[in-house]
């Protein structure tokens, strides 16, 4: 036993649900409708868990869905999934910046919820008016991990991280113009956070945000 | 109650430790001894849990222990610690790539250790020599969280977060010369991790590993 | 008359303080003690306002204070003043992240004081720990203009310019290491704030913070 | 009373009008025209003085004020508007380098006259023919703040910082090629500017540079 | 004899074959099929082994061949070619990183293969499921020289470095986004290889690395 | 008599012609057709000398020639001029590395022949087959000044550079991809040649460069 | 068996000469004597080839070659090395552009001698004055693979690429100031060359280059 | 005769006074006294005109002179000369922004003198107080071409530009801190000069601009 199924264009990793508790996840850019459908039925066929492909557009998403059933497509978050897990006890929290950070705060939230995460989303509480962020203080100290999703400056995991004790994982994006630099300017604020031990994903990788809170959420599952 | 004390050039956070789990950690550049002195004292005076000062060189260490008394100082990782917490349950892994990279490692390992965490290190086990990580891996998938320290092309934390489903914390180093940076290239190559959750903390910073587990540990804590 | 006296190696400009209402300041890196002495006395003799040289390290302040009687020199802001002025009626408000930041805030501060303007500092308020900032507020809002001092992520303005009306000028600071880029970070993210009519001087340019706060105050005086 | 609004995918601060003299401004990218119909509508409700959108493409301008009567859209600086201000004592001077800045002029000079400033505006003005500028000479020492526009090399507000008194608000625009890197240049340039007190916004930002521009006037007004 | 043809627009280097062991390839972007196609003619004229036109678009291809007969285009590598080589003992593998990274692997193979090398693929070996790449040790071991395509992080070459004895030429793709900076993190990255030895092309270049082939090929040939 | 005329959205400076022995060259891009028709007929009537538009596109050059008359147009070199000048003693060879490199050269040689220099062109001399470039070498060395158009790694002008004593004009084009950088590989490569002497204009700035030989030919002519 | 030993600050890679042909380098900075005589004393004991460290300062190296008899220091390399090989039939060219880039020419010199290569040595062959380069044609026609070294534009591997079929690796130096950023336009313009299948190792990474050449090397052994 | 001495460690260009009017100029940093003194030993043997060493230290240049009789040192300009040129007619103006730009003006203005040219100075003349520029505006206009030696934002080349008719050469300093990135900004400001024609040449190349005008008046002394 290999751990992978050879489809000659790609390997799917069906040995990766045992490692880390979910199957692969396919990342759609670049890939085409056959291939996507491929290696989507090679993970259903030696897994149990959800199967997952991101950011698929909708065009695609509609051919990959006709060809294998029961797949539900999330718009906004750009997610197609099979056989969404439910029920794990881990509350987390997205709190996102400003309205036109949503489609990242979506993905996030999209893909937390296909691994049965118990998602609560926080929007609009940017820094610049702070009452919009500190009257949800209690909603993001009652979380057990909260992600927080800002362009511009990045500003806002650093207030929320000296809110609470929980892990804080910050999205930086790429909403703004000029200096923000498509998103490395809050990238680079994120990671020179003056709050100690927030920690960073990718620019817009609402995904790897998500998927950093499941690594927490299977670790407290073991316990 | 305001929840700080204003010292004029400064205001410890008295209240951090009721909202974090750990009182405030001095960061030490830039700052005189007396400056430092009268911070770790108000912290002390102020919170039960352990008091630390960061980046500190040893001249400066043995000035400010000679006048707060207690304090223990870590030449490798730059740490001054007083009251250290112990006993905590939750088995941090921090995995170095090469021996250069040894002084990051070591005050992630020694922050962490003095937050109470029980911490496993593993030296010198780079990707270009698997074998020497693959031995491993037993006590990789027996962590809570693994802190993986790489400079040059920060490979680490892609295969290490292959291997494991618990949460992965990358710290690049500025170990290396010209393409590298000074840590630049793998703080960008740990943020486009193909391993998915991989979370980033900022160049060289052990620190922020450290604190980023402290968060996760917390948490585990108060299930 | 021609507007500026030429002593070969410098032209002091001696028609500023009659377009600016200050006279020409004197950047002191890259000049000779001999250059600032030869500068500093022309300025002195064809204007009636404040001298002042700036980024001057203590020897030389030493060796052009000898030269040039009566001058009075500021160790941590590193400046060296004649003739200053007094009382403007301008409530400057210097405000600073962290202790690291104090050399580019007291900058700010002793130039603008040696302006005339009324300075207030508030030293350590950053964003990790709001509520030091927010005991605050009143201060704040009494202000003409805030300088909002911050390396790091730079976050201060952003919280700041939520919380006044009046201008906000923001100096970012080398203070940090890695991500921050020598203070490259906290500039980009200042000029991306999300808090809008926030402006934004070069990096650790105290200096630049406090002519920008003359200029405001030289117009409020001419109403 | 909370200070916002709850819509669900927004917080309309509705306090900002008391805290900063007007209401929450718009920015347009990243919403639907149903998402603005809401915050407009919530900010009308709630505040007294002037709404306005920013950077709304002409179709969706028309979307949106077909659905809220009474705003006023100006498409060359893409601001849609309601209940404009007049009548505040304050000259403001939005100057431009060349014929290709006038978009980002444009903005600056709408939102600032929406604000209710006494705009003048001068275009054309750039360094390369000096003559064009120092005609103008009487204009710039007449306001009470001057926002100079420019690409390329950005040397408009240095020059202008030299002959005013006033404070001098620097917008860098994207125009030009190569070396310019989309506006990265002038803002550098504008940035490390020898004539001291020039304040910098973002790249493209006329409406960063009006809101300054609101801040100072606001701060004049109370006198 | 000059060594070259000018036919106004272009001077075919017809020496090149001598030199180098092939004739000059063909790069396709900027130019006119009209300009595309007197090149290749005079190539095939002048020399005696393959003709390539590398990065042409289906169109452009489909009417450079209807002009010039003989030629064979492979639409997943753009490349088209005349009188293809065979027969050359030198074992190249390919190998990449993910699904996405086709088209550059694909370029690399096909280049190599038209100039007579020994191609095989190893598809989908990323290092974030290490059990797939490993499968693979004894095709990688007996290879002349390994081609490792990787976007991302572009870590595959480190391990691959660390596995074989032989050349390794790393090829960077634009693969992935944000922190990827469109390739050049892994550019950066696998120039700051931990596996000493690893030689590294231009992002995207799967030309590159197939020419860097054909030049290890042609010397030990001459052995 | 104010040395410029004012349009209201444009001020073409009239007194230039005087200064440079050249009217302003009116750059086309974000101007409309009815900015460019009027700023033309200004320059007509005020100058002598012929007038320019650069970076037209076809169908705006169409619509601004249909109102002026008597302009020519040159689509490759995307260049509209009115009153062509002849017949200046100054020979320009305008050497370029690649047929991709044609249309940066083109606008070069295109805009010195309109400003009367005598131009020859040179297309397809990169050093990768040095060969070409050599025998040119008479060529070269007749000339008053060369321009180096090349894009990649830019390094046609250092090899020029040494082979010549006369002015060399290096142009960066932004041909190539990836680690080119859209043209910024080949500036710093042209900035940092080791021929000494070589001066650097912007990338694709065919026009700076004829510009640049125009400043060298009016001072010769003046002898 | 392991394939390593552990020594608990460092894993030497017994098995490395197995599978490299060579044991593993020691990389000098960072770590202590102590740490450098362990790592040496267990590859010497593990392994029948050459064992070198480099980047070895004075100091350093006799403080360890006292501790470990038989070793060799070049100090212009800064190589220390016991037991070289000798004897392999590889012609290496090390051809450099300037006397400045010496010391990195001289790193790849001395590590590929010590691993038996058969090294000759060309000297200032820089191409603004090409004579000096062609004068060495024939020498550089006979090599296996050229090494060529540069800073400031980095061309000399553009024109050596262009004049033998051999495998040309580049390596770029941080010779030169300003435009040259410390060596990453030459690395960026090695890697964008226009000479086709030219490889790029790491900024002053002789090093690199010579490693890339065993490997050749090994590969033509095994034919 | 091959057109260079080779030393062994240097190949002196002993034909380039044929081909470019003076002879090779030895660059002082990473070369050793003893390859300093060899090389210019051959330069005077082999040629009739000036030979220089530039950015040379006074020891350095102490140590030399003494070996090789009848050297001039400039001790601002860091440049070492043997049998200075004199008398060509060609009027350089070297221009420099601010007192702390003049050792970068003077090695121009030494370069340009011990080559014959006809050297005056002007300093002092940043943007910040026109008048003092416009004073000099008859001077500027006589000269063959004007030098512009700025850092900061590097304005001074783009006004000078728009004064004279002659070649301006653009020479970027690092001078300033924080955002004028070492020089960076000054050369892309420079580069992105809004008047027509500005050359530029690397940071702080006094030296490159020099050289630049020697080929401009060698030219102009062939007609």
């Amino acid at each position: 036993m290999t751990g992978f199924e050879d489809l000659g264009y790609a390997r799917p990793d069906t040995d990766r649900e045992a490692r880390m508790g979910v199957p692969e996840v396919v990342y759609g850019p670049g890939k085409t409708v056959e291939q996507i459908v491929g290696v989507v039925r090679s993970l259903l066929a030696a897994n149990d868990g959800p199967v997952l492909v991101t950011r698929l557009e909708p065009d695609a998403a509609a051919a990959v869905a006709a060809q294998v059933p029961g797949g539900t497509y999330d718009r906004v978050a750009r997610l197609l999934v099979w056989r969404p897990a439910t029920g794990r006890e881990f509350r987390l929290v997205v709190a996102s910046a400003g309205t036109s950070d949503q489609p990242v705060a979506a993905e996030a939230a999209a893909v937390a919820a296909a691994l049965g995460l118990d998602v609560h989303e926080l929007r609009d509480v940017g820094v610049a008016g702070l009452h919009r962020l500190l009257a949800e203080t209690g909603e993001l100290q009652a979380a057990d991990a909260v992600v927080c999703v800002a362009g511009m400056e990045g500003a806002l995991p650093s207030v929320v991280g000296g809110l609470v004790g929980c892990p804080v994982i910050a999205v930086p994006t790429s909403v703004g113009y000029g200096a923000v630099l498509e998103g490395v300017t809050p990238l680079l604020a994120m990671l020179s956070s003056c709050a100690s031990g927030v920690v960073v994903v990718n620019i817009d990788s609402g995904f790897g945000a998500a998927m950093a809170a499941h690594r927490m959420a299977l670790r407290l599952a073991q316990r």
